[in-house]
């Protein structure tokens, strides 16, 4: 056999890859996984003693209580021979085993085969009902063919890249600052970056004229035609919560430009403001007049992650599809077959958050009062948060609306940038001064949050993104080691 | 708003997505599904009530049981709250509730957050241990760090075929017949196939000579160089076990080429062959002298779908990594942390597989009653199958050693390609002739199996890939319409 080919050169990996960055578990995230592993092991000398992961919108890992109702049927759905025992039956509230019951009715016991393509019928038909509902009945309705049951929403979001992106010639519109699985997206698929920009005073809505701007760079600049609009609403790492207003001009742009909407609406139950609600772009695309309403495609994705439930481990989530063409449709289809199926947990999770226990069901108290119990709790640490930042030298931050984030504002003194040049030359690298800032809030404090660079920001504009997840009284320490921290930079920097 | 953009052409899709192609679940399942919906609301005229899915290889749809104990644990860990209910825990085998603890004791009751990128890092030792003992604890052993848990074996495959095809100037090396996934990964990612041919009268084993021939035409043909070599091993849709002479010159051909090799090896446990073992590529590779002990980039692939639990829509599964170089193992950590993480309930299956209950568990008589239950039956099955498609004219297989599908090769009469031109004709479509008897096997007899093209085969053969999947009962009479069908192909076109 030759050996020739035994030069063992530089490893060879795909360009793509090696571009595609994703903050939200990027860089400070990894320091602080070394900081906890030295405070673990005694190592290290850490002005603190364990971490607040702020970096990840990840509500489990920070105390909340997954919903007990969901869980009691997941438990027995896992086990359907625990059916046959009456005494343990017993223990069960009896809209659970009923519950249980009902979704075994559809499938036997074989609760560990591959679904179909699409998932689960039943599954799909609870999430068209559900979506029917929440945008009142507007017509046509949804039916099961419209909804994938995915592996959390970012499945569905790779499906809808990869189906539109070949290349650098196609572009996909972004707002700045975005979440950064879609650039991660689009640097794998080597498509070309559309931005637009998210204004901040104004709640972080966008403006239609923002949109045909960008489109038109995209054009001229890149000579890559734009395919794709993301839209995050809630939005994320914003937590602005848009007007319908702006929905509708996002959607006649949408359509006028012959540009997919893709609409990640994973928050929707995640609305804080008194003066805000959740308008699906599905109920505003329908309730438009012909040809907004017939001919704007329309992808929304959703998720068990977050909202209320916020089960991430368990991957639940669907996309439902409101005017594709049917050659779109149909590769849809053919790329959900090659990913064989969404984990029948998931599976299970998004049925249950689109059909929670009804009046005269024996949970129903107990589910929304376990409900509600979050809900307010996260309503009162996002206003909480907001405020608070507000008060906090060089830091200023919208209201937070909607979603699991702040996304503040900061500005640092002139010679911070300054030694963070110099820092960079002596470490070799290349942090940005957010990042910079970042960093050393967690080594100050242990506070892991994500810097704006990982999102996109106004040029020469700084700022981080924190989840509201902490518990109140661990949010009020947060609050306080951060505004420390900042005092000492402007001290320090001045 | 400008509307000069609204000429709403031909619609837009990747080419990549509208070349790939997925024959498991493509044109023959998909007349299935319709011939189901027909006969469920009694419309069609077919000469059969049900149909046998023999396209998939998914056990628990035909009527496989889950292994109890891996459901008892699974049960206990989606809802912790019953482990606090005594009489509830009284109905659970003390082994089941105390794995259960086990488990727990490294998460908490946070069983619904994600975990980190590469999953539980319990679940990660428990793979690790597992690999070292089936293994033999060749040097240096396994430890977590070589683990990343996946949903499912195909999650992984991704990660990798991405991570080394950046466009057709990447070829990878590709057994076939070989399992659909691959070239349509490949073609998504728009790398150039590189095939080499599996000799049939070997029991589907490949040669080292052919090896080296495929990787020269990449290079010559297409001027592309093979970055990856899979091998399937136990072979899907082969049913092949390949002998370790053969697999220590796999090895010494990837590393002389420096082609990564890929072990799909997810059918480990299916062994049939009184005379074959399953014998891991990381066991071989880390037996042979240096360098290609030392040098091998070996990534082996394992899944919860098959094996003897089944647990297919359960979406476990890992990769383990052997020899990578630092550069790569940094773009895997990048790329799994944008996956976010694998389903949890799919990594405590893959946990579970890992550390079946010991002996003197309370359990341990009877999971392991099970697990030699359905593995006889499979191994009975095997044997049967192949035996049987043996003794119909214009029919030959080779010995069903391993995994869970025979591969036979069909010979037809020279008018029936005539009758499949003439139709396809007719029909405005390309059947390839093995399309065209699988089509007209499942319209006469319900039983749905996958062309041979849709695997890729040698020039001028034909064959069908069936599962060794449905109940001896219902194999004997799948066998005898199979024949019946077969006759009639042979006296209508003879």
């Amino acid at each position: 056999m030759s050996s020739n080919k035994h030069t063992h050169p530089k490893v060879h990996m795909n360009p793509h890859v090696v571009r595609a960055e994703y903050a939200v578990r990027g860089l400070i995230p990894a320091r602080a996984d070394e900081i906890k592993k030295e405070i673990a092991e005694g190592k290290g000398a850490h002005p603190f003693t364990s971490l607040v992961y702020c970096n990840i919108g990840n509500p489990q890992s920070l105390g909340q209580k997954p919903l007990t109702f969901n869980r009691q049927v997941m438990a027995l759905f896992d086990a359907p021979f625990l059916l046959e025992d009456e005494a343990l039956v017993a223990r069960f509230p009896a809209d659970a085993v009923a519950r249980a019951k009902e979704y075994l009715s559809h499938i036997g016991t074989a609760t560990g085969a591959y679904t179909a393509s699409f998932g689960y019928d039943f599954a799909r038909e609870a999430v068209a009902a559900h979506i029917n509902e929440r945008d009142h009945h507007v017509q046509p309705e949804a039916t099961l063919d419209a909804i994938c049951l995915t592996d959390g929403a970012s499945s569905g979001v790779k499906v809808f890249m990869q189906l539109l992106i070949g290349g650098t010639g196609d572009g996909v519109m972004l707002p700045i600052p975005q979440y950064p699985l879609y650039t991660a997206q689009l640097a794998l698929l080597g498509g070309t970056l559309a931005p637009y920009y998210l204004r901040e005073k104004d709640g972080w809505a966008m403006q239609a004229d923002d949109l045909a701007a960008a489109y038109e760079q995209c054009e001229l600049e890149h000579g890559a035609t734009p395919r794709l609009l993301v839209c995050i609403n809630p939005g994320n790492p914003t937590g602005g919560v848009l007007d319908r207003k702006v929905m509708e001009d996002v959607v006649r742009f949408c359509y006028d430009y012959n540009v997919l909407l893709l609409a990640d609406e994973v928050y929707q139950e995640n609305i804080y403001a008194a003066d805000r609600k959740f308008v699906s772009f599905r109920e505003v695309v329908l309730s438009m007049p012909a040809p907004y309403s017939t001919g704007t495609m329309l992808v929304s994705l959703h998720s068990t992650s977050k909202g209320i439930i916020g089960e991430c481990g368990r991957r639940g989530g669907y996309f439902c599809m409101t005017n594709l063409p049917s050659p779109m449709r149909e590769q849809v289809t053919k790329m959900c077959s090659i990913n064989l199926c969404a984990n029948v947990s998931g599976q299970i999770m998004t049925a249950l958050m689109s059909t929670p226990p009804q009046k005269g069901d024996a949970s129903y108290e107990s589910y929304w009062a376990e409900y509600n119990g979050i809900f307010s709790s996260l309503k009162e640490r996002a206003a909480l948060l907001a405020r608070e930042l507000n008060t906090i030298r060089g830091m200023s931050c919208q209201l937070v609306q909607g979603a699991m984030y702040a996304f503040p504002q900061i500005t640092l003194p002139a010679r911070y940038a300054e030694y963070n040049e110099a820092q960079n030359k002596k470490e070799g690298r290349k942090l940005a001064l957010d990042a910079r800032w970042s960093l050393e809030l967690l080594e100050a404090t242990g506070i892991v949050v994500v810097p704006g660079s990982g999102f996109g920001q106004e040029p020469n504009t700084l700022h981080f993104r924190t989840t509201i997840l902490p518990p109140t009284a661990q949010m009020e320490r947060m609050v306080a080691a951060i505004r420390d921290f900042q005092e000492k930079v402007y001290k320090d920097y001045a």
